[in-house]
C-alpha cells in the first residue's frame, strides 16, 4: 500500500468507530466469516440486500486485518462508520459490543473512538493535575487514598476514623462502595457528619484532603445525593459506572454538582483471560475516562484477586496516554494493597498514581502511624517516575 | 434437621437475599474457602475481627450449602442479610455480583431476593395480560412483534414498513435496537412519523397494534424521549438495560410516561456456558423482571446466536413463575427467528410467549403475506399450551 493511501485510510479511520475483537475459532477462514457476521449484526442486522445495497455498502461495519494471535485465537479489526455509531455512548456501546455481548468466544480488546465522539465526551473534568491541585499536592507526587469501612459502622464511627486518615494526611478519603444508604450510616447523615469531621480537622491542621461520598444507588435519587454531598462541601464523590450505567457518570461528568468522579469497578464484570467481555486496559482505561472519571479503581495485582501486574500497567498507560484533547485519569490500584508495599507499587507504577488502602490499613493497631508511613512512602516517590510498562499484558 | 428448624432457616431466609454461585474450583476444600472470601468480599470487606466480632456476626455473608456439580465445579449458596442489602436494586446487584464480578470462574447461577425487596421493586407494570389487552389480544394466545430497520432508512420509510405490519394484524412494531437518533430517522421525527401511520392504519382497520420506540440513548435525555413517545401515544417502549443500567429501567417502570417496556438485551454480557457472569435466566429472567420489563427479548436457539434450546425454556419459566407479587413478564425470542419456523416455536414455547421475528421477514419478497402467516400461526396456537420446560438447562 502506498503512502498516500495509508494515509487516506488512517485520516478516514478517525472518522469511524474501530473496535479490536479477539475471537475463539479453529481456523483463518472461520474468523472473517465470524468477522463479516458480526460487522453485520452492530450495524444493519439484516440479510444481504436489505434496504439495498448502497445502504448497506455505507453502514455495515468494514472488517480489516485478521491476525492470528495463536492458541486458536484470531484478532480482527471492524471500523464502523459515523453516520450508525454517532457520539453518544449508550450507542457506541452497543456498537462495539452490544448484541455480540451475547455471543461466547468474542471479546473487545481495543476500542478507538471517533474524532468527533472524543470531542463530545466529557472526559474527566479534573484530571491528574486537577486532582493534585484540588488536594494540594504540588511536586506532581503520587497520592494516596483510604476507604471507611465497613458497613455496619455509625456515621459518628466512619467520622471519627476519617478525622484519624486527615491527621495521618491522606490526600482523599473515600467512602467503601458498599456503604450506600443502611440504616447504621444512612446516606445524608454520614456524608454530613464525615465531610464536617474532615472540614474541621482540615482547618484544624491546614490541610486539603478531599471526602468523596459514594453516590451510588437509584438513580431517580442520584441528582438529590449529589446535591447532599455538594451542600456537604464534598468536592468529588465515589460511583460505580458498572452498576449505575457507564452514561450515568457520564451524566455526572457532563453536569454540575460535586467536580470530581472516582469510578469505582464494582459489577464491571471484567478480569483478564477470559474469552467475552471487555478487556479491563479496555474498559477501565478508555470508556471510563471518556466517561469523565478523574480516577479510576481498579484490583491491583497482588491482592485479594489475581490480576497480572501487566495488566495494572496496562490500565496505568491507558489512563495517562494521549486520548483526543481529554485529560488523563488517575489510576487508582486498590484491592487488598498491603500498607507495607505502598512504596514499593508506586516506585513501580510512578508518580502519577494513587493508591487505595483499605482493609490493610483498618486491620493495624496503629491506625495513624501504619497511614503516616503509607503517606511518608508515597511522599518520598521520585515526581519524575513514570512507571512506564514492560512486557506484554494479557488481554 | 427437624421440620421446625427447617422452616425457622427458611422463614428467616425470606429476609435475605440468597445468591447461588457456581465456582470453578479443584477441591470442596477451595470452593469452602472460596465461598468464605466471596461471603466476606461482598459484605464487609475488611479482615477479620475490623468493627467488633459482633458485627462481623451480624453482617458477613453466611455461607450455606456447598455441592459438588462436576468437572471442578462446585455450587455454593451465600445468604446476605437485609441490613447490607436493603432492597434497592444498585445495592442488590452490588452484594450478589459486585467486586467477585472482577473474578475469574465465579458466576451467579441462582438469586432470591428478600420479600422486602419483592415488594419494592416495581416488576412489570402490564404482565403478560395486561400487555395482551393493550392490543386486544384475547383468549390467552401468543403475540407476535416485529423489528423496524435497518438503519439508515427514513423516518418516511420505516413508517411505510410499519403500515404494512399494522395491516399483517401484529400486536407489536419495535424499533430495532440499534435505531438511536441517527440523521436518517432522528428520534423525534421517526416516533411521530411511525406512531402516527401506525394509529391511522389501526383506526382504518379497527385494529390495536402497539408502536415501541427505541428510547435508549443518553440519560439525560431519557425524560424527553419518554415525553416524546408519550405525545405520539405510544403505549410502550424499547430499552437496553444492559446499556442504560438495570436500574435506570427500574426507574422508568416505577415513574410516569409510556406504559410498557420491553427489555432488550444488547450488552447484556449474558451466555450460556461461560464460568462467570450472571446466567441467563437469572439475569434475563429474574432481574429484567424485577426491574420492570413487561416484555423480555432473548437471543433464541438455532437463530443467529448459540443458546440451548433449555436454556431459552429456563429464561420462560422464570418469567412467568410466580414470584413475591410481582405480574409475569412475556419471554420474546428473537434474534434469528425464520419466519417459516414461527409456528412451531409457539408450539414449543406455549400460549405466554411473545414472538419477536425481524430479519427473516424484511428479505421475504412478499412481506405483506409472510408476516400474515406468521401471525395466522400464532392465532392457530392453542391457548391452553403452556410450553413447559423439558431437562436440565446449562447454567
Amino acid at each position: 500500500m502506498g503512502g498516500t493511501r495509508g494515509l487516506d485510510a488512517r485520516r478516514s479511520d478517525r472518522d469511524r468507530l474501530v473496535v479490536r475483537y479477539r475471537l475463539w475459532v479453529d481456523s483463518e477462514a472461520h474468523a472473517s466469516a465470524a468477522a463479516a457476521a458480526i460487522a453485520r449484526e452492530q450495524t444493519v442486522e439484516v440479510p444481504h440486500g436489505v434496504g439495498g445495497a448502497e445502504l448497506q455498502a455505507r453502514l455495515l461495519g468494514r472488517v480489516g486485518d485478521v491476525a492470528d494471535a495463536g492458541e486458536g485465537r484470531f484478532d480482527v479489526s471492524i471500523s464502523y462508520p459515523l453516520e450508525v455509531v454517532g457520539t453518544q455512548l449508550p450507542q457506541l456501546v452497543n456498537v462495539a459490543y452490544g448484541n455480540v455481548s451475547l455471543m461466547n468466544g468474542v471479546r473487545v480488546v481495543d476500542v478507538e473512538l471517533p474524532a468527533a465522539a472524543l470531542e463530545a465526551l466529557p472526559g474527566p473534568r479534573l484530571g491528574i493535575e486537577g486532582l493534585r491541585a484540588l488536594v494540594g499536592a504540588g511536586q506532581g507526587r503520587p497520592l494516596v487514598s483510604v476507604a471507611i469501612k465497613p458497613v455496619g459502622r455509625t456515621a459518628a464511627e466512619l467520622a471519627e476514623l476519617a478525622v484519624t486518615f486527615v491527621r495521618a494526611g491522606v490526600d482523599v478519603i473515600k467512602d467503601d462502595h458498599g456503604l450506600v444508604d443502611q440504616s447504621a450510616a444512612p446516606f445524608a447523615e454520614r456524608v454530613q457528619r464525615v465531610g464536617a469531621a474532615v472540614h474541621e480537622e482540615n482547618a484544624r491542621l491546614g490541610r486539603r484532603c478531599a471526602y468523596f461520598p459514594n453516590v451510588t444507588g437509584p438513580v431517580d435519587g442520584l441528582a438529590r445525593r449529589l446535591e447532599v454531598a455538594r451542600a456537604a462541601d464534598c468536592p468529588g464523590v465515589v460511583l460505580c459506572p458498572g452498576l449505575l450505567g457507564l452514561d450515568v457518570m457520564r451524566s455526572v461528568a457532563s453536569g454540575s454538582g460535586p467536580v470530581a468522579i472516582m469510578a469505582h469497578p464494582s459489577h464491571a464484570q471484567t478480569a483478564p483471560g477470559r474469552r467475552e467481555g471487555i478487556a479491563p486496559d479496555v474498559l477501565l482505561g478508555v470508556l471510563y475516562r471518556v466517561a469523565g472519571a478523574d480516577a479510576v479503581v481498579y484490583v491491583n495485582a497482588l491482592g485479594r484477586f489475581s490480576w497480572p501486574v501487566q495488566v495494572c500497567e496496562r490500565i496505568n498507560e491507558r489512563l495517562r496516554a494521549p486520548l483526543g484533547g481529554l485529560r488523563p485519569s488517575f489510576p487508582v490500584p486498590a484491592g487488598g494493597v498491603r500498607a507495607e508495599d505502598a512504596g514499593r507499587w508506586l516506585e513501580r507504577y510512578g508518580a502519577d498514581t494513587m493508591l487505595l488502602i483499605g482493609g490493610s490499613l483498618l486491620g493495624q493497631d496503629d491506625l495513624l502511624g501504619a497511614t503516616r508511613r503509607v503517606v511518608e512512602a508515597a511522599h518520598a516517590v521520585d515526581p519524575a517516575r513514570r512507571g512506564v510498562a514492560e512486557g506484554e499484558a494479557e488481554r
